[in-house]
């Protein structure tokens, strides 16, 4: 049986990360040949969990192509974030909690994507569905995915299945949730040994909304000066992103995890749809938005819907 | 709770109907303010299987966005498939079994796409999942809509997950489902009394492929000659919506459900690409499709992969 790649987007986070690992897991239980591969860097916050668990990272890959003629996508769908030759290969399942945009298929496919915080909360459904049984490594990894997308419960992106599910997997990984995921997080807000570009370029995404490129990247801090006090070089490093990928607007969003609210530095020559979008005003750059902790559902619908309007 | 409306593709056909009618049946079970809208004329057999089950046809709209601000998609996603006034309203779910195109939402929703045969076959897995029993009348419609997409599970998109649901649903209608799907595809194969516009517009479907503009409209015959012996109005016909839609082809699929082939009839600048696709000649604008009987698995991802490289 051919090989089918299991990967999610570029520039991972927990969740594109562990549910590769785990769906491509359930995969091979139902007699899939599947892999699980990464885009990009493993973060501090996903490494964390996998040496919690001991599962290895998976793969890195560039191409996807150059390996097989079928994929599985997993946290994601738009093509932009995927493999750069996505294109040439055949989509033949998406597993994914985002909106839907710039994905098209030829023919009919298995595509699944449910209003929920966490890819991982769809994953541990599709375990019960084919009535596979979940290992504690996997139950762990979908935890982590679970507490690191909806901040450990809190983000207005978690759902009450989100909460279920985080409840039925901690039992089976066999820890506590709120203990382990607050080391986790704090694992990931550790950007003391963190380079500019890798601050501005770790959780980045690229969106189209309206007629604009608009890029969004996110980082989890204990204390957003932590990351603040670089400003300077901080907006060096988006200029230059801004240039090179011809971006109309760079959004980079420093989350307070304790008190869950955001200080977003913006950039691009539609800065003003920050401000319009949040009704605040930019202050060197800067702006504070209260309670906002969720790009998917409180950055990316209200900013697509601003500018499709400019 | 405010109303959303349920509808499924234009020029519908059984599986589209039908699963308008389920889908609000499920969701208004599960506590949704959920109703049932059509987007075109019932056709024949639609019309043997309501009133078989004694179901009534679900009202016809012809926009949405007056009435509601949230609409449920089945058996379809494709923009211009669906109500004109689309992009006005926010899509929360889809549930669907063709490729996905033409589909972008701003926030993240419900989205439910499986390759098998039938909408139906999915809605029956979906009542399971939410622990909701089938009324008989309900039953009967999801198997009329599978015996619809399948030919009596002859169709190659047929899968075993359908036969598997057709079996179901048949013990639940208390039917024998051969007797009574023979009697269903044979009413909705009279065409006697179908004048030329409503052959050509019946069950057609537009579809981007490549840079061209293209409608595939299907019909189902004992006899082909019922339909082919009306070729020159049949053609008159067709250029005129070639015309009126600035199309670049247009196949017109007469489908012998005896036999399980079909007569292409075929029009526009882009002719070639059906000749190509399945590797035959066109002989007075039409050709034999040997065992071609479906337009989701056999006919749109052939001729888009032909016309992406034209």
């Amino acid at each position: 049986m051919s090989k089918v790649l299991v990967f999610g987007h570029k520039n991972p986070d927990t969740d594109t990360i562990t549910s590769a690992l785990v769906y491509a897991n359930l995969k091979q239980q139902l007699g899939m040949n599947a892999e699980a591969v990464r885009l990009g860097e493993v973060n501090g916050e996903t490494n964390f969990a996998l040496t919690y668990f001991d599962v290895e990272a998976p793969r890195l890959v560039e191409q996807v192509a150059t390996e097989v003629s079928e994929v599985i996508l997993v946290d994601h769908n738009e093509r932009q974030q995927s493999a750069d030759d996505i294109d040439q290969v055949r989509v033949i399942e998406v597993i994914d909690h985002h909106r839907i945009a710039n994905f098209e298929t030829s023919g009919p496919l298995y595509f699944r994507a449910e209003p929920v915080g966490c890819t991982a909360t769809i994953l541990n459904k599709l375990y019960k569905e084919n009535n596979v049984s979940i290992s504690k490594p996997m139950a762990g990894l979908m935890l982590s995915a679970i507490i690191s997308d909806t901040l450990l419960f809190k983000s207005p992106t978690c759902t009450a299945e989100d909460v279920a599910a985080g409840e039925e997997l901690a039992k089976i990984a066999g820890v506590d949730a709120q203990v382990y995921g607050l080391d986790m997080l704090k694992a990931g807000a550790d950007l003391s040994d963190k380079t500019i570009e890798q601050l501005v370029t770790l959780d980045g995404k690229e969106f189209s909304m309206g007629n604009y490129k608009v890029e969004i990247a996110q980082v989890n801090a204990v204390d957003t000066n932590d990351v603040l006090s670089r400003q300077v070089e901080l907006e060096a490093a988006l200029r230059t992103k801004i240039a090179e990928k011809q971006l109309d607007l760079f959004v980079f969003v420093v989350t307070d995890i304790l008190n869950n609210d955001s200080v977003a530095l913006v950039l691009g020559d539609k800065s003003t749809a920050v401000e319009k979008a949040y009704d605040v005003s930019l202050d060197d750059n800067k702006a504070i938005l209260k309670g906002i902790v969720s790009r998917k559902s409180q950055i990316v619908p209200i900013l697509t819907d601003t500018l499709s309007t400019m």
